[in-house]
């Protein structure tokens, strides 16, 4: 309990289900944790494609405590629990903590933009000290096209120094291979775990030094980006990355988010699927129609999603 | 109680008092409004230079409770309601609607980017429903340098359609004229109410139909900026206008908030005023001094502010 297996692998960040008025559905959320678990990959739930920041801190205690309670493993968790507000992350943090969750995955304060370094140092300093757990491991999520506040080397240096033990980690969504490798290279040899934040860096990071990923399309093609993860020195390890790369760019002809829900609702047989919350706009029955169908037209499908 | 009057005039996004561990002080809070109502402003509470997003919603429900309870009328506060999550905006808008407040300001939610006018239509429209309060006033907040999502003129048409009683008005904080003059010319005849969100433009804004305006130095130079308010149409409103100008200008000069902060600590002689929430930094010593050196030179003072 007190040296935890470190989080590593493949993560998908858990789209969220919502039913018809827009409430979560806990029970369509622990079947899909479920099976993503049984693909082999991990929960990142409460990220960015999970819709995590149009949900409250009450539905998101909710939806983890039924997680756990429904017997899922913990440490394959790694919830999103960085907020605006300071109290917000320091209960969601504490929370997961307590549950036993292998990691969080921390945005830092998104609001006020051109925020100093010192002073995203101090957010995710009072963060570690008021949950005050030996056993936290926070994950930075750098995700600047969303959040437009950055993580920077800088910063992890920092925080690195001051909480040696609880500084895990980061989730590198930027989308650019040159700043995830310039973190691999500043401290991955150092057990600093960097995860690129889509497959598309799944095999170029895995050869500089990363763990794994955590990507939206994880929720839609995870056992065959959990297989390249676990094989990736196998001769067909650039086949595989093509063809992850092939389904990857279907979805993102898309809204992301939605057309993830979209195919979930398609092959898991159930529309409200399908149901995002606002700002949000699920796709309409044609572009529902297209990305099936491209989908269908290079045989992709989701086996044991459906029952 | 039906058809109550609208808020119109000078109203402060009042900075939110925390003590040295960080906790809101709603003593202080309440203190800071009356006075703010007794210099002739209106309080425009949980706005962007509150730190608005850096509290929780119980903390915020907390605030409003208080000043409410000290007696302090409802009808001239306009409280920051909006969130990204749906949960959080409803609550906090119901709450300010059930005790009484004149409006509330409503951010659209900030965390997705580039999303579509259908999305944020349905995101204040599912609030306006859930809240259900015909007496409810919904003020727009525009103020892309921040949420980074636009209120747009197809927008507030499509809203002031759906719920002609409850959009009552914006806040344009987008610090580009042509954009207010856009929806003044487009809306302000017919009871659409628009306040620059600054008061470098309550002149010219007052001269084109708007209402007044809501701004960061309401909170230090109140009265001054109430005053030209009150007196547009007079012989000296452009040298009114340009002794704001003088004043901000000064306040421009450093980080917004920690400066509205720094003015507040030294003139009510409460040193804990300077405290903000990460991920905001307050002003260094040199700065604070910097700032009051070059305010007294201008002979700013803050009268009756001390006590």
């Amino acid at each position: 309990m007190n040296t935890p297996q470190r989080i590593s692998g493949v993560l998908s960040p858990v789209v969220t289900p919502f039913t018809s008025d827009l409430a979560p559905s806990p029970e369509r959320f622990v079947r899909q944790c479920r099976w993503l678990l049984s693909q082999n990959v991990g929960l990142a739930v409460f990220g960015t494609n999970s819709e995590a920041n149009s949900l409250s801190v009450d539905e998101k205690v909710e939806l983890l405590d039924r997680l756990v309670g429904s017997g899922l493993d913990p440490a394959r968790m790694m919830p999103g629990t960085g907020h605006c507000a300071l109290p917000d992350s320091v209960r969601l943090t504490a929370h997961a903590v307590k549950l036993g969750a292998g990691g969080v995955l921390m945005l830092p304060p998104f609001y006020y933009k051109g925020v100093s370094d010192e002073g995203l140092f101090r957010s995710f300093a009072e963060v570690i000290e008021r949950v005050g757990e030996a056993r936290l491991r926070v994950y930075l999520y750098h995700i600047p096209p969303v959040a437009q506040v950055p993580v920077t080397l800088g910063l992890v240096e920092r925080l690195r120094k001051a909480y040696p033990q609880q500084i895990a980690g980061m989730k590198d969504s930027g989308g650019d291979w040159k700043n995830t490798q310039a973190f691999l290279d500043a401290f991955a040899k150092d057990g600093f775990d960097v995860f690129p934040g889509a497959e598309t860096f799944l095999l170029q990071g895995m050869r500089h030094g990363a763990v794994g990923c955590i990507s939206a399309t994880a929720n839609v093609n995870p056992a065959a980006i959990a297989r390249l993860y676990e094989t990736w020195r196998a001769a067909d390890a650039d086949a595989q990355q093509a063809r992850l790369d092939e389904i990857r760019g279907i979805f993102a002809k898309f809204p992301m988010i939605p057309a993830l829900k979209a195919a979930v609702a398609h092959w898991s047989g159930t529309p409200d699927w399908a149901t995002v919350r606002p700002p949000l706009v699920a796709l309409t029955r044609e572009q529902s129609a297209a990305l099936v169908a491209q989908l269908e037209h290079v045989r992709f499908t989701m086996p044991g999603l459906r029952g």
